[in-house]
């Protein structure tokens, strides 16, 4: 009984979306991926790939996974990682695999120089969270996570200047 | 008197450095910075940046800008961007250049297809908070961010296994 950490291929998009839609079931928002297997193809395995994905096999099966890409602070000056996705399926809980896929990606920040790994959790997930905290981790309360969606991005975009809000920063 | 907007190139290494003290100091972490000039070059202007830069002039004299990199959204199955920095120098407030710069980050994530752009912001920090509204931001507060920094990140990469965290994810 072992687990084993392998970079996903694009052979392993449909079982990447079904992580994903899994992942988003669990996080109560099971109608919110639009994700296509041909999208995590072309965004993830091209020339300059916007993610990488590790998968977590336990005993050959699909367990787990983490998707991640790079982030950068202007602090440090350096490169860090920022996981969107760290996954692991019910029946394959407890055995350690969510450490191993941190461990993993940890491992990969280390090897490019990173000094800083980044994800969030909801904070309702206090399980996560405890785990979290074992492993020495920082809670960034004080930061506010703030989203355009596509429909403000777009108007803002492409709105027009003078704006009342002109003055505001 | 107005503003522009344009690509930063490596001669401005030296005022990016200035633009991103100064807004350390303005978030109350003056001596958070030990990025250099020289990182900055190498990681925003090689081959694969890790980030792009926008300066904005106000009257010719450099005013603000906004740092930023691509991030990816497993449920929207797109890239989209997030904003590491965006800053406006005290004396060219209210002229509107951080709408500016916002708008022109904007206007570059529909250019790629982008669906979302993602920042943070600081709990106390209330006009920005109100201006980001005012564009139709959400403030996605459900959400911790979760940190790892350099010490605890080596001791997760390279530390061995069989600890009791191991069982808890």
């Amino acid at each position: 009984m072992s687990t084993s950490i392998r970079n996903a291929t694009t052979e392993d998009a449909a079982q990447i979306l079904e992580f994903i839609r899994a992942l988003a079931a669990f996080e109560r928002a099971p109608d919110a991926v639009v994700a296509t297997e041909q999208a995590l193809i072309r965004d993830g395995f091209g020339k300059h790939p916007f993610f990488h994905c590790l998968i977590a096999e336990y005993d050959g099966e699909p367990a787990g996974f983490a998707l991640y890409f790079f982030n950068y602070s202007t602090w440090v000056g350096r490169p860090g990682i920022y996981i969107e996705d760290l996954f692991v399926l019910p029946q394959f809980r407890r055995l350690g695999i969510g450490r191993d896929l941190l461990k993993r990606v940890a491992a990969i920040a280390v090897e490019n120089g990173c000094q800083r790994m980044q994800w969030q959790v909801l904070d309702w997930n206090t399980p996560a969270i405890d785990f979290y905290r074992s492993l020495g981790a920082e809670f960034m309360d004080e930061w506010r996570t703030v989203r355009l969606n596509s429909e403000m991005l777009e108007r803002l975009a492409t709105g027009g200047d003078g704006h009342a809000e002109d003055k505001t920063a």
